[in-house]
């Protein structure tokens, strides 16, 4: 293989400082190609190639390559050095499970493109996915790849979560087993509970002190609190659970029976559990700032339209469209990690599903649980004190309350609390959203 | 079925002057709901519902509100009324076909977010699908509301363009038939050359005067010259068939060699066909401001591995992921639409599949061909005129002539010019990108 040279005559000046010196710069080029690895036999992050082409397999580590990129994604950049870039942040290390599904193939975009973390944000995107699912894992590089982002820096890809997770500041885990034909909750609960053990030990050992962990792989608040259990030296106000799209999805109906443009609707919360005993709280909403209630003057509708149109926005979507809102939930993930690194706008909040213990609403402690939340951009949030119950709401949050405690139980050979004891009463996953 | 009342108690003052009357607000909810329409029947654009317990179907045209809209989308906006958008530009109309697709699901989402035509421009989407993928439009619209994008304040589904390119100020045709199994190419030209006859009549019949049309949907340079030549009002100039993946695909392949960022490289013009005829010139482009072939020593690298890596990487792309380059097609749309949007960057250019006519490079006239633009942000384009040929980029460049002469030939009979006469001597479809 022909290896690029720069001319000799080109003399470059500090504006190209950028460059590497050759010798690490093209050792990318000479990395062993998957053919010659047994796929199987590793389970580390590999640097990949573009082409089928490469001559001269071989690793070299000269010890100023990367262990674990793709690509163009393999070189090593100094921001400092350039005009352009010398006022950007200090990149930021975001790991994302689940990259190959469809969830990360809309995520992985918006995160590259800047618009979560900003325009001078610059990013390294570390991949998880797994074995069976490497090929496209490379795909989705590739494409990063030939988008061109300024802001993107690194990508790396892996299946072993000890190594992808390495020194993350923020986790997002999507991946998750979907519930098979005829299996039951508990063993769904179990499955995927196996994997969030996993993850949230990988978490504990190599991550970031700080991370930032949403879940978003189903059933999310219980394989949150999995996650958080295995994590002890990780504070737990920084496990979130994903209830951001039922959040979206309530202020759009409150909008529709309005007759309003839904950025009049402020002030939702989702209370509990991201399943069908989910909470979408009207009574503390707002329209135009006034209540909900003293808007939509229809109890009735808000207590049984509203609610079951919201719980049920997922399955309704998968019979017209045949698969799950891939896009909207991406969306959504980007507004919960707004959220937390923008302050949250004067008198509103937002959704979250975070760790109860000390909340001040008298919900069961040790469990992660959706309520309401603001920050102050820090990345950090509290929870909001104004808020009102009635009967109607304290009932419902008290069904979804028992539910998490339930799927608590479920896992309690997971949370390292002694023997598990199922005891489901119904099933409430989301339709489609498993 | 309950109706929303707004509280009589409740006095708006002017910030709440977006509000409707409530004949207006309230009636997309009576609308007819498709389950008391035989879909097959009409080809027009409906008002869609986005629950299934609408009780009171029947047609309500009380001549303000839209006919063609969906669910929260259905609501009239002041925009001026408004602190917060009162200064936002007047809203664009921007249709799409194939809007049920995997590409599309990628761009309507960066289209309604704002990042393509900017934070203060107001956007209406008209999507265009086909009556097999009716219930995919919906879904696609449902999650848009429940994005609650800002900016996006009306979206509109069809089947018919006639309906659905009404006044579009862009049009982004990205849907076209796959070549099935064992399909000859000229089959293929010929079975997508019908989609764009019809849709360049209906652009000629109902779209803005000024309508900009980028043709994705392959063998797109061929599609855009049908879709000009039964459009004939509307400037031929304003078509365009989309290179711009492949551009981004061969700075990145650049950068990849030459061991730098792909920011640093620039000038990189694709000439001639969508397929693999085309042509990544790197004799023009830049690396640092540096001529490539001064940076890139390799000639035979050059002629040889870039250029067929750019030509095959949709199709390794494909090998590795197993479905299509979706998401970094949508990408490079939303380069193309910008470059149009946005001045051209000093002493760079973009490519561009645009009509030959009035060429300065000697490429016949009368087609469809990638080509070297500029633009000072105002949507038009200008052809750059200094770049510089060899015998090898001449070659090559006229090898994707005779192609795309060719594939006139063969689609004759669709631009209005005869009887087609087909002779494809290759298969020269790009893989996987048909």
């Amino acid at each position: 293989m022909a290896v690029a040279e720069l001319s000799p005559a080109t003399s470059f000046t500090s504006s190209q400082s950028s460059y590497v010196a050759p010798s690490a710069r093209l050792s990318y080029h000479r990395r062993l190609s998957f053919q010659h690895v047994p796929r199987t036999v590793s389970t580390g992050i590999r640097c990949s190639v573009t082409s089928d082409k490469i001559q001269a397999p071989g690793v070299i580590n000269d010890g100023k390559t990367k262990q674990d990129c793709y690509g163009v994604f393999c070189l090593t950049y100094d921001l400092k050095a350039e005009e352009k870039t010398k006022s950007w942040k200090k990149m930021i290390n975001v790991a994302v499970s689940g990259a190959a599904g469809m969830i990360s193939n809309h995520l992985l975009f918006k995160l590259a493109s800047g618009e979560v973390f900003g325009p001078d944000q610059p990013i390294a995107l570390k991949l998880l996915g797994s074995e069976r699912s490497f090929g496209a894992l490379e795909g989705v590089a590739m494409e990063l790849e030939d988008s061109l982002f300024p802001l993107l820096r690194e990508v790396s890809i892996g299946i072993d979560p000890y190594e992808v997770f390495e020194n993350a500041e923020w986790a997002l885990l999507i991946g998750a087993k979907p519930r098979g034909p005829g299996m039951e909750r508990a063993a769904l609960l179990d499955i995927n509970g196996q994997i969030f053990v996993e993850q949230g030990k990988a978490l504990n050992a190599v991550a970031s002190r700080n991370v930032k962990v949403m879940v978003v792989g189903n059933p999310c608040n219980t394989n949150a609190l999995i996650c958080m259990k295995n994590a002890p030296n990780i504070p737990a106000k920084n496990f979130h659970a994903l209830t951001r799209l039922d959040e979206n999805r309530a202020k759009c109906q409150l909008a529709l029976k309005a007759g309003v443009f839904y950025d009049k609707v402020s002030n939702v919360t989702i209370w509990g559990n991201h399943s069908t005993t989910q909470v979408p709280d009207f009574l503390n909403a707002k329209i135009h700032g006034i209540p909900v209630p003293e808007v939509i003057r229809d109890r009735k509708w808000l207590e049984e339209e509203f609610t079951q149109v919201v719980q049920t926005r997922g399955g309704a979507l998968i019979k017209k469209w045949g698969r799950s809102s891939a896009a909207s939930t991406a969306v959504s993930i980007v507004d919960a990690i707004r959220s937390l690194v923008t302050p949250t706008p004067e008198g509103d909040w937002f959704s979250s599903g975070v760790y109860t213990t000390g909340n001040p609403y008298g919900i069961a402690e040790d469990i992660v649980f959706s309520m309401p939340c603001r920050s102050n951009g820090d990345g950090d949030y509290e929870l909001v004190k104004d808020v009102i119950f009635d009967d109607y709401l304290r009932s419902k949050i008290k069904k979804s309350e028992d539910e998490l405690l339930a799927e608590k139980k479920c896992v309690a050979h997971l949370t390292g609390e002694g023997i598990a004891v199922c005891d489901l009463p119904e099933d409430t996953m989301l339709p489609g959203e498993v």
